[in-house]
């Protein structure tokens, strides 16, 4: 039996137990991975609350990242061996995988080796926020060397990874965030700007910042009313990345600034990346060459133990990190 | 003097006036045309009415589309000569130029030979529906064959123009209208579906339609609050393309929709593909192809002579007519 973190009903922190659970041995086209670390993301947090894009089948097991050692492989996996030190790169659905537990089964299109030179806890906070913005910011959106970025909720995990990619690129990253109170911390983590919504007139700033111009992107996990703001802060051409939802109220989106500067608003998620094995490959070379150089960092925020899980899951909704909440086994 | 159609102050098809104008001799890069015909186009009910994307300064001109001969040319100009017969496709700003009169100036940029086989009042009413529409199905959105695009208002020219573009590439046209009024004529005007909005369930057939999979592709020039259920209709990976603003009022973006199907939320206005030359020839290029093959074919509600301006304008507004409104002089 193997401590497992599930739900059996949706709700707060508070309904995430550890259950013992007899995991099954991989079958083809899967492997068993005994978790030394994992990373917490907020698609977890909505999943349990019922807010996500589907909806828990209970009992329900969740999680997207972990770094650990191969356990067992299932038929037919030659790629990985027992003993290989591996990630888990989000490439599945809960309802199939999760990766909230000491042992866990993942597929083999989810893995990579881990990076030489991180720690399991760094693995476990790389692949989703890189791969997340990479897939943004490079892949679709194609930013180029002094072009400005704004990224809102700019010191999450992902906020943090577009504004490493965008300084790797010679773009100019600009951090929206809602008060002054992690203006230093964002300098810190790179940001070239530091925008307070909730006290500085964004479209006001913006201008400033690109002398009129407007931002030729923007990347945004929150959505709601604001966005109107974010989209008048835009370039002629501009793209607006929505990546999450966590205002789930309809955006409002003002005819004319979408018409009058040919605007593009995109939904995002990084499946779009991840389940396709090229742009896949693309992303985990772009990131793995970004590791080495050491333009990529992850950021930790804390570590929690096991036991800590609903903790952990307080501790990231209370908005209080900078960086990834990783627990570690 | 020639006769110019002005207007003094904003308002509705009544502030149209003629008025007896000294047109200025063409400067370097400008041609003089003796107009033949000229289309009539929503953005200029709009702009006179000042819904536009920029406000008329008084007395205003206005008008995208002619066709007609060139009376004299500017300095420099060396690709047309005096007696061409050339179209003028919208590629500038009422700001500038307008098309409204006997005799207008037009920049060479602007121009394109007539093509052979069109009549000065098929010529008129050619440019901007197809260029609006290729620019969006064709230029951006990359339609293919099979796949099945959504044609909001699809009885105005640019609809028709778009459903013509989609049969030309295999592509599966389905007209939105209002009520079953118009549903033979746009059957007739090739449409392979006809869904009437106000009377049937839009996502209900879309999905009968594509057996489950939304539609790849939605052309609008509405807007409004219809534009969620639209949303609704499309399938993974979809795009909205907003190219009007019939309906000022914000957009509603149904975020979960965005988010769960990766949408592309496209504001487009045919000047991205007009004032880029590459874009533009190639543009010129798939029409004239489209035009000789007998698969693209202008259709033209009514003409009306100059001095019934106000009229015509009158008749545009009523949405009574299919396809484009001409005045011949």
């Amino acid at each position: 039996m193997s401590k497992v973190i599930r739900f059996h009903r949706m709700g707060g922190p508070e309904v995430l137990q550890i259950d013992d659970v007899d995991v099954r041995a991989p079958a083809s086209g899967e492997v068993r991975i005994k978790v030394k670390a994992l990373g917490l993301n907020r698609a977890e947090a909505m999943y349990r609350s019922g807010q996500y894009t589907f909806t828990p089948q209970m009992p329900a097991i969740l999680g997207y990242e972990a770094a650990g050692t191969v356990e067992s492989v299932g038929e037919g996996v030659s790629e990985y061996a027992v003993g290989d030190e591996v990630n888990v790169i989000p490439a599945f659905s809960f309802a199939d995988y999760g990766m909230y537990g000491e042992l866990v089964l993942a597929p083999v299109h989810a893995l990579v080796k881990q990076p030489a030179g991180l720690t399991s806890i760094q693995a476990a906070a790389t692949w989703m926020k890189y791969v997340t913005a990479y897939g943004a910011l490079v892949d679709i959106g194609n930013l180029q060397k002094g072009e400005t970025v704004l990224i809102r909720a700019a010191s999450s995990s992902v906020g943090l990874a577009a504004i490493q990619i965008a300084n790797l690129l010679g773009a100019v990253p600009v951090a929206l965030t809602r008060t002054s109170e992690k203006r230093e911390a964002l300098m810190d983590a790179g940001a070239t700007h530091v925008i307070a919504t909730q006290e500085q007139d964004l479209v006001a700033e913006v201008n400033r910042i690109t002398e009129g111009k407007g931002a030729r992107m923007a990347f945004d996990p929150v959505g709601g009313p604001e966005v109107a703001n974010i989209l008048r802060a835009l370039s002629y051409l501009g793209i607006f990345f929505q990546y999450g939802a966590l205002e789930t109220a309809d955006l409002s989106v003002p005819v004319m600034e979408l018409l009058g500067k040919d605007l593009t608003i995109r939904g995002y998620q990084l499946f779009e990346i991840t389940q396709d094995p090229e742009r896949l490959n693309r992303a985990k070379d772009f990131i793995t060459k970004g590791l080495e150089s050491g333009a990529l960092q992850p950021v930790i925020s804390k570590t929690f133990p096991l036991s800590e899980i609903v903790e952990a899951h307080q501790y990231m909704e209370s908005n209080a990190q900078i960086g990834k909440i990783v627990i570690e086994l």
